[in-house]
């Protein structure tokens, strides 16, 4: 363990680089400004971009001809961190206990873009050189739908033609296990609110009388599943791709699946749709989920109120050949149609962004996978798919023509996007920057 | 209108008294302290008795063998203000816009109270003596249920033996309009939890294999009532008395129904239990009602979490002759068994109150009446029952062995429980003031 990484990885993860709050944009504008420099210390050429939204970084080395060219893609900007309450140390204050350090970011994807940086200044450090023409794109959007990177992209499309993207957010099926992700889902975001009374109700006075907002919003989520939990929005599985049977018997065979998802959430049981496993489930069906409730009173004791609106934050996984926007119409359409009386809903479109399914089989998956069997020599590779969206993927083949590896060394019991978020300084941290710099390698050599 | 009474009012309604918030014990202390203050001022002997909750303040007149012995009940204490941001004006710095004061607490139930003590300090200012043996009975705790007054009530049984206790907590059907009112609905509070996962889980890695917690609250509370907006619980109606004929009739002529409730509202159309009036649903019919939702992530943007818990507030609005302990054990029993998998419910008792109904055609009752008559000369006058609640009521009859009478002037559009809580200077405090010393005198005399 390098001491002087680790406390850059520390300052790093001090940065509270919430994107999603207006409030924390100078801290997440301290954060690239902070990046900039680490890139330009690794021996790069870096700059930050302003958008409409929070900056861009880009730095690259110096590129010569007839070498592969290769985007790093990453972001420095974080979830939110609510439920405060929940975290052991404060989510900003990162603290090494165990070998672990806890802080929000510390795995998504903070450490692991870092990761890639030591590995770059290390090897530039070493040998003068890269064996690639590189280039580090790092957003600061990613959390929230990464809107100002498509009209970036558009805009320095020449600048940044590459052969290939490798994308470090992606995990681990378990700790030592090379794990080469071929798909991932969308997501599609929309919340949804009902509203009721011009003012909060007296719920004495009026109750018995007025539709309830949040007894309304309720009922409106109650209709989204059947009770085999199936999402019962009319054609919400029209474009759905089927498994093949490959992956499904591939998949049985992972040392990851019930045990290990009952162990990392903690549920008393699994629950999903009929007819499908727990991996199935979360890797290749959508889902309709409900992010956040609200309505009426929240705080401690009681006030008897009908409250005048409640709402539902909800985002829809979806699976090959799913689209966002359509899938959104389709929610919409369902939700008013079973709009209960005397409310009025109103049903707005968040983010959304294309599920991602690659072929393992092509020469650009072969390269990954042997690469990847490099850096875990012995062990046997696992072919996954993975729950979670990084719908910038599908953009960057739109915009730049080329594919995506998947490279994640993020572990199961990481805590994305929950509290107490960890990455391991070992087993992780420098782990990750030894098995970049030799992907690095192998992408050179695959020119 | 006088200007020091005016003032006085604006003094009481500035002391944040939230009952529910334990944060705010010290501001509901001070306003015990002023209330004591006052009731020495006006003439009477008053007393501030500290309880394990917030303080119960007694004063008294003189008393004479010979004279009915009145207990006014009143409360110091108010419903928490949230959503702060619809007041138009903060709601504990009280303004006055068109003869009308803002405030919490102006209507529910300072106004009304200190309008009773304004109206004994003036008769005892001008005569030296009032018509009765009088005490004030002014609690800190009416919103959250008065678990301290029952044992007050209990400890000091003999001193405040009465003939009758008057209740100014309820309103009146339209300005103008003398109201009897002789029922009220009582009311039985719960908390449902919702445990999942232990903690809050990326919804992209694990959306489809676990059941969510808000959306399992969702589907809970969309078990409570049937498509008819009737209460699904089991038994929930056993014990329900049907109304009278006579009552149906005589509300079908008062000036308050639909129309009013549609205005004071807003919603678009009215919703309750098929083959009841509003005033039937709201006065006479009992409730399932949602105070308050919330789970997961409740800021601005979005948050892609599936929350490790949810919850809802719930109150059940009771009639004759529900009680409240047996209808949360119902509800207890009802939840549990509609619980879906994959997640544990914990249903948590709350406050409770049982109904209250006398008749009206009671020697009492007949007492009170004419006093109102005689205050509203000329004006026909409602006999209603209400949908709130005073479940001290009960605890009187019980515990003193004397009936209530309620004499509330509070009016329609008074936004108690809500933002932009009002009371009109003229048309309501300085005529409760008048209304109450007509009263006061009428109980004299039927000594």
């Amino acid at each position: 363990m390098n001491q002087a990484h680790v406390d850059q990885l520390l300052e790093f993860l001090r940065f509270p680089s919430i994107s999603t709050d207006p409030a924390g944009k100078a801290d997440v504008a301290g954060c690239a400004d902070w990046l900039v420099g680490k890139l330009r210390a690794a021996g790069l050429k870096a700059k930050e971009h302003a958008t409409a939204g929070h900056p861009i970084v880009v730095a690259r080395n110096e590129h010569r001809p007839g070498r592969n060219t290769v985007v790093i893609y990453g972001h420095y900007d974080v979830q939110p961190v609510e439920p405060l309450a929940e975290w052991e140390s404060a989510p900003f204050e990162p603290v090494i206990r165990n070998e672990v350090v806890f802080a929000r970011g510390s795995t998504d994807n903070k450490g692991q873009i870092l990761a890639h940086i030591l590995g770059v200044a290390e090897t530039l450090r070493a040998k003068g050189d890269l064996p690639v023409n590189l280039i580090f794109l790092i957003e600061g959007e990613e959390e929230i739908g990464s809107k100002q990177l498509e009209p970036f992209l558009a805009a320095h499309k020449d600048e940044l033609k590459c052969d290939v993207i490798a994308v470090s957010d992606t995990g681990m099926v378990a700790k030592g296990v090379p794990t080469f992700t071929y798909g991932l889902r969308g997501v599609a975001a929309v919340e949804l609110r009902v509203h009721g009374p011009a003012i909060d109700l007296h719920s004495g006075i009026y109750g018995g009388a007025v539709m309830n907002p949040a007894l309304a919003v309720a009922r409106l989520l109650a209709t989204l599943h059947d009770a085999k939990g199936c999402v019962q929005v009319p054609g919400f599985y029209d474009e759905v791709q089927p498994l093949h049977d490959w992956e499904r018997a591939a998949w049985q065979e992972l040392p990851y699946g019930e045990k290990e998802i009952l162990e990392n959430t903690g549920v008393p049981q699994l629950f999903g749709e009929a007819g499908f496993t727990p991996l199935e489930q979360t890797w290749a069906r959508p889902t309709a989920e409900v992010n956040g409730i609200g309505g009426g009173f929240q705080g401690e004791g009681s006030k008897t109120v009908i409250p005048r609106e409640a709402f539902a934050k909800l985002t829809f996984r979806l699976v090959p050949n799913q689209r966002p926007a359509e899938t959104i119409e389709k929610v919409r359409a369902y939700l008013e149609s079973q709009c209960p009386p005397g409310v009025r809903i109103e049903v707005r479109a968040g983010h959304g962004g294309e599920p991602y399914l690659t072929d393992p089989q092509s020469a650009q998956g072969h390269a990954a996978q042997r690469a990847l069997q490099r850096a875990f020599p012995g062990q046997k590779l696992a072919l996954i798919r993975e729950g979670g969206s990084i719908p910038i993927i599908n953009t960057f083949k739109r915009i730049l023509g080329a594919d995506t590896l998947l490279l994640g060394l993020a572990l199961p019991d990481c805590r994305a996007h929950a509290p107490n978020e960890n990455f391991r300084v070992q087993e992780s941290f420098v782990m990750a920057r030894r098995a970049y710099c030799a992907l690095l390698n192998r992408m050179g050599e695959t020119a």
